[in-house]
């Protein structure tokens, strides 16, 4: 089958939440002792994992991995980043040696790392927590032509969805994290979410790693000149991704629409995860709903992005980080919502009301 | 030595947060392999745990413990609650037996329960997690008298202060959270928020487990009532615990003194905690430096005393439960932050900038 044919059956595999189940956690909860709803925003959360796992109480999840895709991109030539290309390669190795924000969020957490290299430029060393599978070495400049072809982009997606299959098949993962490493990762999230909500460059890019003004402005040209080169279709969500978006985007994709279809929720990172959960949804719509926004980046294209899909956001910490590291700090609020649903004692057995 | 002695000498060993070590931290942070300020509101919850250790980097916490204070309330005789004065107790059970919210997400984030009965109505069965420390049988209708003597109030403080003190020394914790139960609790958490900081009943009073709306406005003037009659005098903190204060309330400002002394972080849960350390401001201006605001509680009184602790909250969930859920539940953004500090590897050390 072809690549491109192999996503959209993927896809076309994810079920809706089932919504009474969802009504039954619901009802539940007003049975557990507490008062009616008093534990807010966690008893919506754990409705919706019941309806994601089909079950209520919902399982609690017990094994979390961060998968951080990792990639490079041919726009970081027009300056939009003071970090050399580089920079993306040294920092897989240093998620591989332990000593990254991410390692150390995740060991808090009891998360297991994964690292894809999906389109890092350079040759990395080999490494067990190191999945190589380059769908090409980089992108091209988006802002000059498209980022890479149709059969890249599946390509990335089917790696991002490979790599997690694996981690619940052979790992028993039950609760993912995305990730993203990516020097110049910033630009075609900003370009990918302009192209999903219809909100221009100025609204939706940001200072990435921290650039001046300046910097911002010539960044926000350059997506307004990705958007117009290729007046990206959002019906065509593969070619849009080829366009203007990252060989990680894709297979945060397919990280995403492998946990819907095994049932498992996603939790989001920073702006380069949500913008791969609207190219998600564009090929899924029912994909949004597996989907858990972790945090709020910093960015402001992740704002947009969340109310676009609807996800208030669990944490908003001002981090911009990216690796998974927003994201994973939510995992515990997940599993939270989990077990209270699953543990918690009724009114009735303790002889209340 | 008399009890309220105690009290200040308790209060009176309290150092301030060691400055100079706090910026040791910044400064480390700029250094490690991500760009700048990138961890967000991490970075600065890092540097507050290396001041208030006297380490840089912190040692990062591994025996988290939630300390839940219950007592009951004569102010109950008013209507303030639509919950019988038995909950309270039969909570305490529930805590014993594992059922509860507060056990579900302790055992989430990995920490131990410790319940102190300070002031319970009823007779309670005797439990290994149980430390019967009561310092009266409930308080007194605190808007026709005072709550309790200042004897009783300051003895509430020390059984706070001995339980923390236990689980430090025998227990080995290191990361303490603070948890309340007790049916009419809000009515005196809003009066102290009142007395500390100025604020009108009609700001401080909110609907607790979730009152109606002529509930409310009972509640607001029986609070009116308490801090009319009483004229609390701020600078006199145990007299306006003893005149307008609970027991569990009174115990959490020994939870907190005591975790100031060892050096030890203290998070806050919702707005009796909160109530607690306007207090134990109060009696220790320093111990301010060693809380953390866990959430920000639904009730209107959170936000009021956050604001004067100038404390921002972790977490804002639409949380109102109490027990201690809200403030376990940033029990990993603490440990994040500590170990990011103590953990990531150096720009240097992989050879960039």
């Amino acid at each position: 089958m072809a690549l491109e044919d192999r996503v959209v059956e993927l896809a076309a595999e994810i079920p809706p939440l089932d919504e009474a189940v969802a009504e039954r956690a619901r009802s539940r909860h007003l049975g557990l002792t507490k008062p009616p709803f008093s534990l807010g925003r966690l008893e919506e959360l754990g409705a919706r994992l019941a309806g994601l796992a089909g079950e209520c109480p919902p399982p609690v999840p017990e094994s979390p991995a961060v998968v951080v895709c990792a990639g490079d991109h041919g726009v970081l030539d027009r300056g939009v980043s003071p970090w050399p290309r580089e920079v993306t390669a040294a920092m897989v190795g240093n998620f591989c040696g332990g000593g990254a924000a991410v390692n150390a969020i995740a060991k808090t957490v009891g998360a297991r790392v994964s690292v894809l290299d999906v389109g890092v430029a350079g040759e990395l060393e080999r490494h067990p927590l190191l999945r190589a599978a380059k769908a090409r070495r980089g992108t091209g400049d988006l802002s000059r032509g498209p980022a890479m072809s149709r059969e890249e982009a599946a390509r990335a997606v089917m790696a991002g969805s490979g790599v997690t299959e694996e981690l619940i098949e052979s790992g028993g993962v039950d609760l993912l994290v995305t990730g993203d490493m990516g020097i110049g990762n910033t630009t075609p999230a900003a370009a990918l979410i302009s192209a999903f909500t219809g909100r221009p460059p100025e609204e939706t890019t940001g200072r990435g790693t921290g650039i001046d003004e300046a910097t911002l402005k010539l960044k926000v040209n350059v997506v307004a000149e990705a958007l117009e080169l290729h007046a990206p279709d959002p019906d065509d969500p593969l070619g849009v991704l080829a366009q203007i978006g990252g060989l990680e985007h894709a297979a945060i994709v397919g990280v995403i629409l492998t946990g819907a279809v095994y049932g498992i929720p996603v939790i989001l990172d920073g702006v380069v995860s949500d913008s791969a959960a609207l190219v998600a949804r564009a090929l899924a719509p029912h994909s949004a709903g597996y989907v858990i926004a972790g945090h709020r980046s910093a960015e402001p294209g992740a704002r947009i992005s969340l109310r676009s899909l609807d996800l208030p956001p669990l944490l908003d910490l001002d981090m911009r980080l990216g690796e998974g590291t927003g994201g994973l700090l939510a995992v515990p609020l997940v599993q939270a919502a989990a077990r209270t649903l699953a543990e918690m004692a009724t009114l009735e057995e303790i002889g209340i009301g």
